[in-house]
């Protein structure tokens, strides 16, 4: 189904999709803090506020494409409702990811539009409207920052030595409780931790939290992985398609089996490891030395459920 | 003898040597990565490209700075040979923070440069060449960011109602052993866990990698806290200039005094936590509060050494 569709077109028009919603986000912002100014009920106005840029924002990035592609399905996390992601060309949109980020002015906040066409995502664009950084991507026509820098921005995928060498990127998420958040530190401990720790030593971790950037950054190959658990279909479409157009590699559960291979299962999965592209060895595939890395890293942690 | 400096004119000049440094990290990184694609010892050249260009980015600075302040003394992290800040015109410089972010591509780089006098920085300007984001201040002028957005960027400093509501920064730093990563990541989990497992439940915690830019980002509001152990002068000597001129105020070691009060004792006490300007109570100035939610937050951490 997917050959059927011009992906050159839809990706030009979720580009400027994403730039218009990325301009809607821009000016909601400020008209928040503007407000939050001269307003003394500041807390509830702002909550208010937050939520009333979300939806708008989904509304018009919804009527879009609904009066362009009418036969399409939508999944957005406003309105999401526990529609199955069938085979139909389906676009999976967060219309602002890094809200925490939002809430707080902390500039790591990015519209996300996938396209998925029988579960795989063949259109990926994250915009983040702070500082202007677009990535984009359309199935076997690679994947590029602000439109001209093709990922990975080193030219082609550089070697990983070793769990040690890499940058991470990690995030608390909402479950704060146990057994999840101790799970996850722990996890946090073991892989920046010293070899006397037990632990792998990676050169570092880092939390942006926002799912999308996170993956757009593993996708330029500034970030070597990116785990996560509790992620929703609408967080990681559009990511997918970019990271895998840069030669890079998402896996699901632990449990599962490491294929890298990207279907409707794992857009609802829950559970997450993006490896960027990795130059392959003399007797290892690039996707094999992912896969190596993905269970090495699965080795470290508990199978944490969201 | 902060008096007799024209810190309008120091202003401008910092400025646009940041820039400058700024473009040489950008086009170093371009160097790199193109000789990184085409060498196949790649790791030891990496990290040669990198020593050097740090080097040759304090060099510049320094160069700069002697031509058009011979009689001022200047501190940077590539030449630092335990030198003491003297109450003179002290240059404090950090060519390139977040070193691991730019030997990775992970677009959280800045150079920083500030000026102290009696131990007082003054002068404070870090911009990342990578998102073209300056952040600038003068004592008594105001802080920046691109020049044009007064900080903090929701106009007047918001309030924050307690710990679970603060976004705050913390990083996992170079000691990975026991007993500083142990109690670091207890912290976490005591900042990031519900009440059930005694945790304050902030709504997140963030890992940028670069002291400068969290500090930065404090200063701009987007942030609530940054707590760090393990900094050097040059990290903060910009930031708590930008921050303290956008409302914000820069606290030392637990162990002493929260006054707020900056002097050379609290650039070389390697501990620090940072808190944004926040909206002062009917009965508490912005000092106060600040101080409050310092004391609640060091009541959590153990007090680490470096």
């Amino acid at each position: 189904m997917s050959a059927q569709l011009d992906l050159d077109s839809i990706l030009e028009f979720t580009i400027n999709l994403a730039l218009e919603a990325g301009e809607m986000i821009r000016s909601g912002q400020q008209k928040r803090f503007s407000s939050e100014s001269s307003n003394e009920d500041e807390k509830a106005n702002s909550v208010d506020l937050v939520t009333e840029v979300d939806k708008a924002v989904e509304a018009f990035i919804t009527k879009k494409i609904k009066e362009t592609y009418p036969d399409h399905q939508f999944i957005g996390e406003e309105t999401f409702n526990g529609q199955k992601i069938t085979d139909e060309p389906t676009w999976i949109v967060d219309p602002i990811d890094g809200t925490t980020n939002f809430i707080h002015g902390f500039p790591m906040v990015a519209t996300s539009i996938g396209l998925a066409v029988g579960g795989v995502p063949v259109i990926g664009v994250i915009y983040n409207p702070f500082l202007d950084q677009l990535y984009s991507a359309a199935k076997g026509k690679g994947a590029y920052l602000n439109r001209k820098t093709k990922l990975p921005i080193t030219g082609k995928s550089k070697p990983l030595q070793s769990l040690g060498h890499a940058l991470i990127a990690v995030e608390y998420g909402s479950a704060r409780s146990a057994p999840q958040l101790p799970s996850k530190v722990k996890t946090f401990q073991t892989l920046a931790g010293s070899p006397d720790l037990g632990g792998k030593m990676c050169h570092s971790l880092r939390s942006m939290g926002s799912a999308a950037l996170n993956i757009a950054t593993v996708a330029s190959g500034g970030l070597d992985m990116y785990w996560e658990v509790g992620c929703w279909a609408w967080d990681v479409c559009a990511g997918i398609c970019i990271l895998q157009e840069a030669g890079g590699a998402m896996f699901g559960p632990k449990t599962s089996s490491l294929s890298g291979e990207i279907d409707g299962d794992l857009l609802t999965g829950r559970k997450y490891l993006a490896v960027r592209g990795i130059a392959p060895s003399s007797d290892e595939t690039s996707l094999q030395v992912q896969q190596r890395f993905a269970r090495e890293f699965y080795d470290t942690t508990d199978d944490i459920d969201p």
